[in-house]
């Protein structure tokens, strides 16, 4: 039987335009994305909020993937809806809508099962969420959390209160910068180490990741891709495949663990980008993925 | 004995300001730190031209590392200056100004001894000189290229027609996509293996470094600093000792020794941030050379 996770977090609706075409209301959301790449390792169940307008067809990746959806709480209204466009580096998202519909008032409530959860993988949400979701569970195993430079600007006393209660935290390049006013990524990981999370990671995007830790620093490759075809949620499924696979593991806190955790982060990430949605990550095979880890394990020895 | 590496290129001073400070007119020039570089692994000799304002404490350190300065000529005049600072990130060097002086009617003249050369380093000079000196050397066994943007907008003919006649080529991402037109780095490899080079390795600044070739694509992770104190002259070094650990090999062709020079690349790179001009690198014990290569290697174990 495989270990619990808890994700708690944003199940949207994507509209998206880059360089590769468009995709209307498509399956979105950093839980969606966090928990699809999380169940090839432990068995998520999430808490969300999604409106009327969610349909069997819309549940199905989750199905398929056998996540515990009975925190999926249905609210009078319509899901969260976001619209957005990249220019050809992928380097920039610009929004175009936030319609944050139902999710406005997401407070997010577990069931009793899930206040004993082991791993907890809070997604990017207002940190205030963050720590009542902290408070409702009795006695975590692994707590991760992601951000986002928009609760960094407008809510940083309370995120640095969720820091503190976390085990890992996920932030990318800028908003490490953005959140310790530090521009070396290291110095600015320890100044996070300092704030009393225990592994910091930096995610860089097309450059892999980096580690920044008591025990250790590191930075590992990306699996590298020819074609890019939308980088959106990139970030949680590395988040949730990360997450997932340490709460399969019976020892997570080394070294070690940790960096097979950032390998499983590149590569499922890898596979969110070959399509729009989770079209590609909710599909994969068990040789799929082998074949990955394989050729990124291969790129390394040398 | 170790074996010869050809190093083809400017000898220059700079003078660089940036937020650790200011240095200068102290030494500097893709000459300078290549073969520096590759003196841990080869015997470099080089063909460069100082003025006669060049002294003996500025050879010094060509001196210590054994380099044949048998090529450097001296020309009445001042040596090249070049001037610059950096924003803090050290991404952009802003050039203050750019005194050529005796190496504006630099011609590469090779010595009888330096055309039976087994590998060459064509440090960044222009494409026409790089094509002359490569009809100077007889049966090179391994032909290095490095270029840069400027020659790439002013002179792409003659560049590709260097190209075509080299082994491996260094560029930076900017310079990638500039040549090719094309964003994605393995597709703007490809593109530069169809014009006839073997294996194209882009050099990615606090990233690493990453290698598209026939045999294989690859990026290698950067040695992680916590202090960056000057970047000036990291992309020499990484093409120095990239090549000059080649020059050593018996068999050079092949992906595990190409993987191999990347590190030894990105490993040597990380010595020549450290200090202002080659201040570090010319003086690295190979006890330092070893404790960096463990803990990168172990890095990339888990």
């Amino acid at each position: 039987m495989k270990n619990d996770i808890l994700v708690v977090g944003s199940v949207a609706f994507d509209t998206i335009e880059n360089a590769n075409g468009c995709a209307k209301r498509v399956l979105g959301g950093a839980a969606s994305y966090a928990s699809i790449c999380a169940s090839y390792y432990a068995q998520p169940s999430i808490v969300a909020v999604v409106g009327t307008d969610f349909t069997s067809t819309d549940r199905a990746p989750f199905v398929k993937r056998k996540i515990d959806l009975r925190g999926l709480e249905v609210k009078k209204g319509k899901t969260f809806h976001w619209g957005g466009s990249y220019d050809k580096d992928f380097n920039t998202a610009v929004t175009k809508f936030t319609d944050l519909n139902v999710f406005k008032d997401f407070k997010p409530v577990l069931s009793k099962e899930q206040q004993k959860v082991k791993t907890v993988f809070l997604a990017n949400i207002d940190p205030e969420l963050q720590l009542s979701v902290l408070k409702q569970v009795k006695h975590p195993r692994i707590v991760a959390c992601d951000t986002m430079n928009f609760w960094i600007s407008s809510k940083k006393a309370t995120l640095l209160k969720v820091i503190k209660q976390v085990d890992i935290l996920f932030l990318n390049e800028t908003e490490a910068r953005l959140l310790t006013g530090i521009y070396n990524l290291v110095a600015a990981g320890k100044w996070l180490l300092s704030k009393g999370v225990k592994y910091v990671i930096i995610k860089l995007g097309s450059n892999g990741s980096m580690l920044v830790s008591k025990k250790g620093i590191a930075q590992l490759p990306p699996y590298i891709l020819e074609h890019v075809h939308d980088t959106t949620g990139a970030g949680d499924t590395f988040g949730g495949g990360f997450t997932g696979y340490l709460a399969s593991l019976k020892s997570w806190d080394n070294l070690t663990a940790i960096k097979r955790a950032m390998m499983i982060g590149n590569v499922m990430a890898s596979f969110t980008i070959e399509s729009f949605s989770v079209k590609r990550l909710a599909g994969l095979s068990p040789k799929d993925i082998k074949k990955r880890f394989k050729e990124y394990t291969d790129m390394l020895k040398f």
